[in-house]
């Protein structure tokens, strides 16, 4: 219920496209769309078509009530399919690779395990630009994409990183490590605190989710799993300001080998 | 506006009280009131009268719009004024600094400069008490209320915290430097290195405010101003996670004494 509030809310704000021919177009043009949402039980051959031509090209297709169509419907004429456009076009976890290697540097990537705040990954990738990350992987479901929402959230930000959106976290773990990145996630209970770990080589770190943090299988990918000193009552910060304090330790360390 | 928005937001899901006798019994009874709101050009005998008695308690009196009461209310029946009420009541700073005695601890203050976001506010509250600082201190005017939103944003933390409500920001430093504390300010140009200065003391962490930073007066009134290493092309974090990352150092460095 949560997430359906927050994607209807979200897509208020941001670029839809309604209408079956315009999502045609669109689908046609290959334009970077986020999402595509077809009204439950009406998928006649037309909505048919869109959404096999939308998988095809690796589009999230989503069944929704047709009142929740109604309420994202800005000019009120969606005939039963809506494309959420994404802010930009994403990239690969090579590409993310790429530029840590042109700036010859250490891989320094953020990986976002089901951020489904619009707001909290805004704020995730403008700290991940302001220590010098050098990309951003979030998956294609159950998380937020790269919406206007995002897009303002982030400052700016969203505009300067590469930002990587895969089908799949676990998959994109192994590919990192294959790359020879050391994989960090964090979480209450991790056996490793964020001062006494060497985070200076090339590092993955992994933000879980606002309510359950890192999903089993993630977090049975890391290598290590960091957990953030807590002096009070509470056991977890927000997921931005967690992400935020184990980016800005990541930069700390690698400052002081550097100097 | 777009804070007169933000208000108006909040006031849905929050504890309001509407109408005349509503808000006089209120205030008979010493509720905690985050704020009042009168409608705009309407100020007959009775709503003067709630005004003078709510300045009298120091309760801020804000004249709006009546679209604007009429978009707060719930039961339609305001009769030209509404009354935010407070998630819990506030202390004071003694109360604050008397935590920090309490604990046999050198205090650890936050201070929030204007945070309009209730997420934001919510957020730094709830990291507040996960690095085990004593209190938070906001100011009345031109910032976020310990309103429902913000106790929802903070998981919790504000019933945990003591937090100091003020009339003026600038005193409030004033009496902690006078408490024996150092102030620091947080700022894009500060020119205090985050991980390069002594933060081991009786601190007080000023937190400016979303859009602006700190206002001049209080940046002025501080002993060091910090600035946070930027290796991007934006120059600032979020309100909360810069929050997050200095109170974090903050607690690093106090752990190092302490070992």
């Amino acid at each position: 219920m949560e997430k359906e509030k927050e994607n209807g809310r979200e897509a208020i704000e941001n670029d839809i496209i309604e209408g079956r021919n315009a999502v045609i177009e669109a689908l046609r043009a290959g334009r970077a769309i986020d999402k595509i949402f077809i009204a439950k039980g009406d998928v006649d051959k037309t909505l048919g078509h869109i959404a096999s031509k939308a998988r095809e090209q690796g589009v999230v297709v989503v069944e929704a009530d047709r009142r929740k169509l109604d309420f994202m419907s800005r000019a009120k004429a969606h005939q039963g399919v809506i494309a959420l456009v994404a802010l930009q076009e994403y990239c690969e976890i090579k590409d993310i690779l790429a530029v840590a290697q042109e700036r010859n540097e250490p891989p320094f990537v953020i990986v976002c395990d089901e951020i489904s705040d619009p707001h909290n990954l805004g704020a995730i990738i403008r700290s991940a630009e302001c220590v010098g990350a050098h990309g951003v992987v979030i998956p294609k479901r159950r998380s937020a994409g790269l919406t206007a929402i995002v897009g303002k959230a982030s400052a700016g930000a969203a505009e300067y990183m590469a930002i990587a959106r895969v089908a799949n976290i676990s998959a994109a773990i192994k590919e990192l490590k294959e790359a020879g990145l050391w994989v960090y996630g964090t979480a209450a209970d991790g056996a490793s605190g964020l001062w006494t770990t060497d985070l200076t080589g090339p590092i993955a770190l992994v933000i879980g989710s606002e309510g359950d943090g890192m999903s089993r299988l993630v977090r049975e990918s890391c290598d290590f799993v960091l957990s953030l000193p807590m002096k009070g009552k509470l056991n977890s910060l927000n997921a931005s300001a967690a992400a935020a304090v184990t980016m800005y330790e990541v930069l700390r360390q690698r400052s002081i080998v550097v100097s």
